[in-house]
């Protein structure tokens, strides 16, 4: 369970590569003037000058064009159903596994690298990560877990497994560089369980 | 317990800004080249050609002159006294609050933002930062705590407490971001607890 983006969806028209670069420029002027939520395919578009039809045949969901434009390593639509399918019981060790699995190979650790830095440098950019995740990740995980406050619980776990990407991965911090997958599973998971139904 | 620094030193000499000016591009220069570790206090002072008394005016300790000029908000000496002095059941709370503390009030904010920006964006910035928590505060810290892997068990309780900065103040992540200190405390103290004893 990886969810990693195909570099070619299914289904993409072939040629047309001016096209796409037009719909991909417009998509990323039109997600950063209006948010990831007030944007549709269609006023994609119009911005680029295609037909909605071509935006679908290119990227499918505004979810993936959205992936595909900042290079979202991960295609949430994708992994949520796989994250909630299992035991609630292990949520927290699906959720540790899945971001050791897209940090664990050379291109989706270069697109999550670039996305925390981006987000860490540029307020508009983590408002509008903010945004997609909150909608397409967080929405789907939310509905499954206890108590008033479920938002509260996913930013809670989500800060543990942030923190723990920046140091592995971006700081480099040892022990946790050099810690085998498996023990990190055994040293953060718990920890996210708790975030999430504790 | 905000352990910030202060803005002048107690005891800096009277005018001279250019020789600290030197002094602070030499610092730079040898910290970039040598790390933390293998920068001494002579050694800045050679490259900036004054005498060692005046860096030793100026800045005190090697851990302050570092402090300063990377723009570290707080120092390790300062704030680990405080941190092992209470009670080991609260550290994790104490640990959490010294991180409230730091990044509540805008100069340490903008501080500890820059900070961890160029942690994520360069690689010997992130190396050197690494070396100096890891010399100044988590070497003060890790003997207080239980079992074979100290470091461990502190690299993951900092995994958690950036990934809290990161995603309250860095990211703006609702509803960590309007949550009160006391919140926040509530949340994310016990994990850190548990990270460094449990």
């Amino acid at each position: 369970m990886t969810g990693r983006l195909p570099s070619r969806p299914p289904g993409r028209p072939k040629g047309g590569s001016e096209s796409r670069a037009e719909i991909e420029a417009a998509a990323l002027a039109a997600f950063g003037a209006q948010g990831y939520d007030g944007v549709t395919i269609r006023a994609v578009a119009a911005r680029a000058g295609v037909d909605p039809a071509l935006v679908h045949d290119y990227f499918g969901t505004k979810e993936r064009l959205f992936a595909a434009v900042v290079g979202f390593p991960m295609l949430p639509s994708t992994v949520a159903p796989a994250l909630l399918a299992g035991d609630p019981d292990t949520l927290g060790e699906r959720l540790v596994r899945l971001m050791l699995s897209v940090w664990s190979e050379p291109e989706g650790r270069d697109r999550a690298l670039a996305v925390l830095r981006s987000a860490t440098t540029q307020d508009q950019a983590a408002a509008l990560l903010r945004e997609f995740v909150g909608r397409e990740l967080l929405g789907r995980i939310a509905p499954v877990l206890p108590g008033p406050d479920p938002r509260l619980r996913m930013a809670a776990a989500s800060s543990q497994i942030v923190g723990l990407a920046f140091l592995r991965y971006g700081g480099r911090r040892e022990p946790l560089a050099s810690a085998s997958d498996a023990e990190v599973v055994a040293l953060i998971a718990p920890v996210v369980q708790r975030h999430l139904f504790g």
